[in-house]
């Protein structure tokens, strides 16, 4: 069972500019593949902190995406930012060199080559724009649409065991309900029970979602918690 | 000039059955207020990783917000992470206390008393569900519309120094103005100069901003870059 972080790189989303799409998106996806997220870490266009999320991140999980900043301009630092987290050098990648040689014809510029100054034993995936790869750390760019492919192309590397899920909505308050949820949290510690009150709704209720991977546990806690809860099936 | 974190808690976000709203609609807020917000950390519901996000998140910025995990139910640990997180121990607040029995009359149970049960220290600021502020972490409800309207309680608090922002719209590839923005970028060393390309767009551009608390040079920079890309103003 693999076991997932995700780096989201970029000022343009701490300072409000651009609203991350690419996080919940991860997030939903990972779900659905069976994979835990663990962690977002959200984090400026800065060297040392990439750094610093990518060892705390690869330390996490057996899987990290990053998210952004692998372009050719000052601010596309999570390359050097990777690097550095792993502890190994840059080096230039020939074929990803040649590749964008080929592929800009005239429009090619030397700042280009940033995109092929790589982390030692990066690995490149697929095809066109790769998917980067190194020791874990999955290097994906920032623009949704782009993400969302390379994942996508990535996503058959990943050995996930999906969660089997169930929800109960009940007209209650958390606070006359929380002794029950307690109660089975504890007689089933494989099964993950959360509880989210929706006030604004009407009537207010509350769902509460019942996740496992033990599908016995799942519908024994599921059944237990209809009945406790005077919820019909 | 105040520096700010945000620590995003919930199982829910992480496994992609709700979409965290309070995370980008704070980067916007702290924007519009003038405070740097320098990290979102997403984390799931558990004591000892609550525990870090707040030591790693208080050495970093002046004031730290979470979101999510005060209820009454098991799976409401905030107070708990945050507690161990300062190194502070759990005390019932007394007027807390009172404060739910009054509300709550006859549906009181004593898990409602959770909600009592605070860091040490932690003051209580405004009417209504309070906003517990505890060294600097402000303790927030994960519910957007109570998130919102306690941030706004809060937010008078804040000392921030609004950010100027300019933007170009430039018709190049990010490859032939890389460049120009790197040597922008050095010689306005207090500007911060972010270039998104917008490939998907019809014609293709890159928009790129300029964004300075100096007026003085925010202008002489922007003037610049808009004469080097021949892009009239």
């Amino acid at each position: 069972m693999t076991t997932a972080a995700a780096i989201i790189i970029g000022n343009e989303i701490l300072t409000g500019k651009y609203r991350d799409e690419n996080g919940p998106w991860l997030a939903v996806e990972l779900r659905r593949l069976g994979v835990d997220l663990v962690r977002i870490l959200t984090i400026p266009d800065e060297v040392d902190v990439i750094a610093d999320a990518v060892r705390e991140c690869t330390g996490l999980a057996d899987c990290v995406f990053t998210s952004g900043g692998v372009g050719p301009t000052h601010d596309d630092v999570t390359f050097e930012g990777v690097a550095k987290g792993l502890g190994v050098p840059i080096v230039r990648n020939r074929g990803m060199a040649q590749a964008i040689r080929d592929k800009m014809g005239d429009d090619f510029t030397d700042d280009a080559l940033r995109m092929a100054d790589l982390p030692e034993g990066t690995v490149l995936h697929g095809s066109g724009i790769p998917v980067f790869v190194c020791q874990g750390v999955v290097i994906l760019p920032g623009v949704p649409r782009y993400f969302k492919a390379k994942f996508a192309e990535y996503a058959p590397m990943l050995e996930g065991v999906p969660v089997q899920s169930r929800s109960i909505r009940c007209a209650a308050r958390e606070t006359t309900i929380a002794s029950t949820l307690r109660a089975a949290a504890e007689r089933w510690p494989q099964v993950d029970i959360g509880s989210y009150p929706r006030f604004e709704a009407t009537p207010p209720h509350v769902i509460i979602t019942v996740d496992s991977r033990d599908p016995s546990s799942l519908e024994q806690a599921h059944q237990w918690l209809q009945a406790q809860l005077g919820v019909e099936s």
